[in-house]
């Protein structure tokens, strides 16, 4: 299945790919691309950079340019900043997409609001009240974008990395059914790296490399499930079942007992919660997994039981003049260049595509379309695919156990509701959602007023939609 | 349509029907039964009383052969109390199920043990903790039911009277596929009554009879949907808008408004709610939509501003002794009889099962099989019916909207979960079960031992289960 | 469930019914239709006549006043003939639709050149080299129908009477999704009245009325099928099986032996034969299942022996001039006017959606939704449905038994592929289904050479394919 | 994902593997298969043999001993030759079935007596009368199989080459829905092969390895379709089509124009003439394709114009004195040993399940479990799959095409006929599954005696069928 492209006219020249990045200022995705992209051999091109904050990019291909210079430094690219979108895709071979709101005008309300209504989150950008307007803001925008990329280069593979990864790369194929989109995520990889740790522990090995513990994935993203997992001729659930017998009974952490801990501690006793709870092992980090289900986030003091803090807002609104700061350190050789590989698999994925190396699995997010049996075809699923050259198929996962496709059903559904209002600009089925989110357990006239004082807050951020005609916003006037 | 049943062998004779009553004891539907044999005409025969309440039967039968000997009376049957389900059953043309466990020992705790927990449940007989339980203590009584009647009558019409109606209905077709089995419920008659009054009030006309509604009906059972309301050539949708108007903003009831009222206190307030909310109209009391969601049931103050009350456990346990008391004193002579037929179809539909009168549509609870589009085929759910001469066909009723259909997929995967759980044995299956309810919100700690404790006081009622294997109760000890 | 329309403000006056007749010159259903309208009490109103031969329709509406000023006569209707579809339809709460290109031009050609391939068709109206060409033709102009009535009636209830019946109905569909459109035939009715008479003959009782055989019905029209049969209290696969142990062993006809019946003999052989090779009663004409396999129509003598014979393409050419001379000389009073009702339900079809009657059950053609379980949601089925006022559901009639639903998917699959062909005006697909038809088992090229012949010679009524761009044609010039 | 199996306690040792052969007699994969064996490298063992020809499996030990003894060779295997089939199979890693009923007692009567009836069936082992008599024969052998295997090595991967492909592997699976079995045909390398032809062809380059071009892979076993095609970045479609037009028009052969060819002669002129028709390319060669369809094979001298030749019966009953004549030869030294790799994936499969190499995709036959959407859940198709250490996984292909998933569907719902005709011993359901198959065009009756005829003849294999009670075979006495 290898193909070697050098002899004939393939359809893609390796030495001049052109990667637009839309997003293209993006502080932390972005600048692990930039490293990667520094070490690259086999492919060279241009990268286009495009961003509603255009400094932001011009401070990335900066960046990019000087990591280019470095002597570590092995790739051919050229970085230009585009100020049209259209102009940014034409010609694409392939579309990265990372984008964000600015977080102190939309994230810190995420975050902020609900926890005035009782509502802790541990994270905020995929459900919940955060995660729900979230996506509601981001359907119009990846609609946009799917729209442009069918003018503009429709052949381009698309990959989105931006959250709530779901509600994106759906919204991507509701207004192009044929764009070649997927979505990205890590959160796997910590997963797999968590069980590479019990293998050293339980087996007395070595630590394996995570890419070596092979698993059969299914669910959406950050609230993936493994059904199958083996190192080298191993079954891992026992050595899971070892692990847990070991930590009995959870959760065992004293109230305060993080409080020294950075933000994202985690030390996987939500996992191992829902792993002897639903007898399938949950593949993303426990701040992620507590906010798919009510058990985990009651208060404060109770999220420390479980050994995971509340992201605060100002982390969130920090970030940004962090990353710019740190940026322009580097470009200015005031802070190492770090030209470390970063653990994403971007190149690989561009490689492969183009026909490099070997076909590769991995997991990826794409509409359903049978790899995850009894749940309905067209909403994006996580599951694992093979991508070779010009090629990405999801593998079949199976089903889901029928207590855990009841728990990833409800937000399959939501995440299609919110499709639906973003794309008729229907708040009021916003609401729908918001509404059957797991964390929306306060009374009926609580969820209503935090939703349209959410709504009101980002009301610039939500202007595809027909505020004035919404019901639920009515009864707050 | 109709068919005459006078000329030939037909397989039943009419003058000589035989009912099975299991659950012959029984105080509520049991005595509206009663009644409506009294008032028949056309058909006669003979009736089986079985119950494990044998004292609580031979009063039945006494009460029953008092009512025939009332003036008014016209039925003619013969009564009789038997001990053996099997004999109960043999040759039997009908079999009515309407059983319950004492309540003193199930549904009392099913009520006050999550109240300790901070969960309220405005009924507690069909979701919620309350309903989960005894959902799981009736799937091997009602496989057992099954059974049985597959050995002495599987040609029977079976008709199901019991909550959790879902469960036990669906546990019915677990054992025995090709029972001829549905569940009834008068739960939509109320709400056609209510629509009723509307008619009246907005269209100044008199009050028509309930069964003028017609309605198409979805969900399932206390969580039924319409989406189509008509009323002589009347969308009535457009009264019930007239009327919600008038009604705005819910909810309007200061707290403690209903003090003073009874138990049973529904001002539809959870219903226009519900309806506002999610564009299709619900057919329940709001006793009963209020447990299947999670945003009215916060505490009694606000249950109170929603227009409901508690019914408290002692409602429950003193039920059988005042029912007791009736029916000695009817029997006595000491309370007046009281012939005027019950709101219940019962011998309507006996008749219409027997090719008396025309067809006859009506809500039953059926396996779905297409009758609810896009929930899956399998799980119980109630839709209109069509039921004529040994024939029972349900109406394809559309699919719900996608918000509702979230709120209720949650219920069916959770009622075949328990299903699941009662066959097989396994308590922790319905821990799942218990912890998808949406009245589950509380930590994953408390849920956890609320359930023990449920388990641990009604373990006289839960023989079927592995108590001893459980990974859930093993946590408490 | 019955509704008294006299009282308040329905939305249609029964007094003022307005019907719009496309094929307003029928010489058949119209003059059905023509005579039951003359026999109608409590509905009155206009009846709007439209047909591309106006002439046609202007006979019909002589014909019509005519059948109104006879003795006998109590309808009430006035008679209109329009010359524009648009008008026609405007304010119309009934359409009823009954068309037919010139059988000269068209069904001679269906039957004849087909014929010089080596293929017998015993109808050629529905499916068959025939059919697939007559559904051809219909869907441009079906699709061309249900857009003018989302124009001017979108609310109104549409009937149609046209075959190929499951084409014409979809595509009514097709393009218009919230029509309230159904087809109705009277195919069953046929099986009903062959069940009557097996009723009289094997019990000894007098013929039932054909409505008093209570039927489960599912499959397609003129394929379909039924699983339960009753009769007063009787299951009638008893007596089907004392009639085909009578008859053993089919086929029992001499080559020859139909030479002096009529064309439209039909002795139910091929219906007693896939009955006992399917164990499920077909409930259609032998001459139309004939068509839907390839196992009875090899070549004429071998179809006497199966008590059908061909139906000659003048049989249809002759059909056009002697319905108008039947007309013309009931006008003028030369021919008795026979105004005994007919055997069709239309007027009680009407009846029951405006509300008059209680429900009613029929077998209608619809999308299916659920009814036919296992067969894909959207085509065109054939089941029982309850209709009432203003309401007309489909009732669930379960799966067909997996070898007779192989033969009738083919079908399914096949109708569906001839919608796709005519909308986008792709007659290569068109082909698609030619080859798949069953009654097609000639060698490639033949099919093709057929085909090609057929488009040409009715080129005139395909006006809305692209015939130029065809490969399949390309081949043959 | 590759998995070094060196270090720690895996599961299986790959040098001390066991292979169980079932129908270790087998002349034809059986001698692929030893010479194979004899060139493994890292993997070594045992390998037991188990034929009811107990003679013949000797003879494969004696000739598999030869090749290990050759110079060449590196394998290191033990044979030995078992005559219980539950010892055969304990302790098995591996279990290879490769089993055929006597040609001159089956497959010569599968050809013959159907032409008799003038049906031509160019191979006969998969579809058509022939290879649904083969089918039903073949059931209760494999739920026999699926059953020891269950008893004895249920943990074993089972590989099965035995035709009708299909219908054997899904019959292991109703039997024992667990089991880790899959179907392995080498007909797509073929289809392979001749698009590296045509890249050779039309690209001017050399013919690229079957394995390079890369093929998305959909349908049933002998009758797949591609809908993705490429080789090093070129869409093969462009190819195929360049190739199309220089032969059009197809059929270009004169009657008798393969007179002095072999019997296997393949044009590849009905994969063309399909794929111009359907617009997607089979991937089986034209003696299996020709045998789904009613359009090739009217009769002899049209099948030549096609490109293709019948196999006549003592082809094949000829086969097995031939293959015991080589193989004594071979292990006398009579005749050279050739000890070329076969071109089978056998090894390369057996290496990549214990965890060598990297994962790898290929062709394989599983049931259905979304891998090909909008075909039913349950029966065996065909598609890609990932195998890797201890894993198969089927890969996603997405849906047919209306035209050819018709097609491929009424063989689907025919292969579970055939699986519950030999499930329930009911040859009457044979019958029907018979009916249904394309290659039945002839008159009911000739299928009639067709059918008789041929369950009379090979009666003494198809002792687990009720033939005594049969309707259809009654009808002939």
């Amino acid at each position: 299945m290898s193909a070697n492209t050098a002899d004939v006219d393939a359809e893609t020249d390796p030495t001049n790919v052109h990667i637009a990045v839309i997003g293209g200022g993006s502080r932390d995705w972005g600048n692990k691309l930039l490293k990667d992209l520094a070490l690259t051999t086999e492919i060279a091109g241009e990268v286009s950079l495009y961003d509603l904050d255009q400094e932001s990019a011009e401070l990335n291909a900066r960046l990019g340019r000087t990591l280019l210079a470095a002597d570590e430094a092995t790739g051919e690219w050229e970085y230009t900043v585009k100020s049209d979108l259209g102009r940014t895709l034409d010609g694409a071979d392939f579309v990265i997409i990372s984008v964000q709101d600015p977080p102190s005008e939309t994230f810190k309300h995420d975050l902020d609001i609900p926890k005035e209504y009782g509502i802790y989150q541990s994270v905020g950008d995929t459900v919940g009240p955060g995660g729900t307007l979230r996506g509601l803001r981001a359907v119009p925008t990846f609609t946009g974008f799917a729209a442009a990329i069918r003018d503009h280069c429709p052949e381009a593979w698309v990959i989105n990395y931006t959250n709530p990864m779901t509600v994106c790369t759906r919204a991507l194929y509701e207004e192009f059914p044929a764009i070649n989109a997927f979505g990205v995520c890590h959160e796997v990889y910590g997963t797999q790296r968590y069980l590479a740790e019990l293998v050293a522990k339980h087996l007395n090995v070595e630590r394996p490399a995570r890419s070596e513990i092979d698993v059969n994935i299914k669910g959406i993203n950050h609230f993936t499930w493994l059904d199958e997992i083996r190192w080298n001729g191993h079954d891992l659930f026992e050595v899971i079942d070892e692990e847990l017998a070991a930590q009995q009974p959870l959760p065992h952490l004293e109230p305060g007992a993080l409080s020294d801990e950075g933000t994202y501690v985690d030390r996987c006793q939500i996992t191992l919660d829902l792993y002897r709870r639903f007898g399938i092992f949950p593949a993303a980090g426990d701040r992620h997994l507590a906010e798919f289900v009510p058990w985990y986030l009651e208060d404060e003091p109770r999220l420390h039981c479980w050994g995971i803090r509340l992201t605060p807002s100002e982390t969130r609104t920090n970030k940004w003049p962090k990353g710019d700061r740190s940026r322009r350190e580097r470009i200015n050789g005031e802070r190492e260049l770090d030209l470390s590989p970063s653990s994403e698999e971007t190149v690989q994925q561009l490689k492969a595509l183009l026909g490099f190396d070997s076909e590769f699995k991995t997991n990826v997010n794409l509409p359903n379309r049978g790899q995850v049996a009894t749940l309905p075809h067209g909403p994006v699923v996580e599951t694992n695919a093979v991508l070779g050259a010009d090629s990405l198929k999801p593998v079949t996962a199976g089903s889901l156990p029928r207590g855990v496709r009841n728990l990833v059903s409800t937000h399959v559904e939501n995440q299609e509701t919110i499709i639906e209002a973003g794309v008729t600009g229907d708040i009021d089925l916003g609401f729908q959602a918001f509404l059957n989110d797991p964390l929306v357990t306060v009374d009926m006239e609580s969820a209503r007023a935090m939703f349209a004082e959410l709504v009101e807050t980002e009301r610039k951020y939500l202007t595809a939609y027909d505020l004035d005609d919404s019901a639920v916003l009515a009864d707050s006037r």
